[in-house]
């Protein structure tokens, strides 16, 4: 690990001054700085708990998938964010799992469970951050429900349309209807013929494995 | 305020071993017991902020609202539960509202936000304690939302019904099909239209102003 990394934790760790010298080697001796490829599974569900982790570069995905493979995107992390519900075997009242992707090619710096456990246990200011942490996704996962709970699918298609467009600095949307629709926890069929809809009205181009937004500010109307 | 409330208040807060004699008396002085009826509103979005509070008795219901009056509710809170939602302007990164409600005669122990802003000011362990309360109710959110978007209606309305006959130990339901429906974030109509098919089948039988259930062990069987 680099000077630089180190320096790149200690600011998204807000407890670090709070840590001994002890339990700043305990992590930088174990921390794992990992890559994964655009798609690539970081964590999933039940069967894993990976540790804490910070997004050192892309974009991270976190959604609930039912049994039936239906999925919803809970909210997604981006560079200096920290995940805390990769380590819910240690956060014992998080009783719930979920999974997390690789959204881009992503880079993560890893504080494996046992160090995460050894640490919470020893420092009520990790233990905090922890719980901190979660409640601002318990704020993000509020925010997915009421989007997908209240909005009226226009809206709903219109904001997701926008938000990708903003994340990637691309009019273009490189997602087919399917993929869409599994990120807005929608039906394939109900995706296509809203963005027909939005076709017909000039607002979108439907191309082959994507969508280009052609006029924003119709698509904003759509949210007032 | 008698010898147990303060029992009573000391058992639901985790905390309070860590208190000094002051903080103690911070709260003990300040300490509200409130009685509310069947319906009444303790704590409206985002326009209050009445303070952290421990259930006496009764049922506590946390909904969501949508701007046309949709609700959707989030959890229940009983006996002895501590409700922390109600003081989202001193957990500055909880950024939602929501309602909360008596759902029976209720009577709650109210430590108001003043006073909870001074304690979370202090001690790290009531701020702590706060994250960790919240925390839970993530959890308890998650599983309302995994209800809503991936269980079948008849599994819900099943699990509904059950869930109700067993909170007020009556197998007869007091609820408007209207009200049902409010409940569980769906349509008179949806709601209407799987009981009568559960009627049909002789599990329930509908009532004016309620429903009875006849055969508690179909409705479990579609749980399975």
């Amino acid at each position: 690990l680099s000077e630089n990394d180190i320096l790149f934790l200690s600011k998204a760790l807000t407890f670090w001054d709070r840590l001994n010298s002890e339990e700043k080697e305990l992590i930088t001796k174990n921390l794992a700085s990992i890559k994964y490829k655009k798609g690539e599974a970081i964590h999933r569900g039940e069967n894993d708990c990976i540790g804490l982790f910070v997004v050192k570069s892309g974009t991270v995905r976190t959604y609930l998938m039912s049994e039936e493979g239906k999925e919803v995107t809970l909210y997604r992390l981006f560079e200096r964010d920290v995940c805390v519900l990769s380590a819910s075997c240690i956060i014992k009242n998080i009783t719930f799992d979920v999974n997390i992707d690789a959204e881009s090619e992503c880079e993560i710096l890893l504080i494996n469970s046992s160090v995460f456990f050894e640490l919470v246990q020893k420092n009520i200011y990790i233990e905090n951050f922890s719980y901190k942490i979660a409640v601002d996704r318990f704020s993000d996962v509020i925010w997915a429900m009421e989007q997908i709970l209240f909005m009226s699918f226009d809206k709903r298609l219109a904001t997701f349309l926008i938000d990708e467009a903003t994340n990637n600095n691309d009019d273009t949307i490189s997602l087919t209807h399917e993929q869409i629709a599994k990120y807005m926890g929608s039906a394939r069929e109900v995706v296509s013929r809203m963005l027909k809809y939005f076709a017909n009205e000039g607002t979108v181009e439907l191309l082959r494995g994507g969508v280009k937004i052609l006029d924003k500010s119709k698509l904003r109307y759509l949210l007032k």
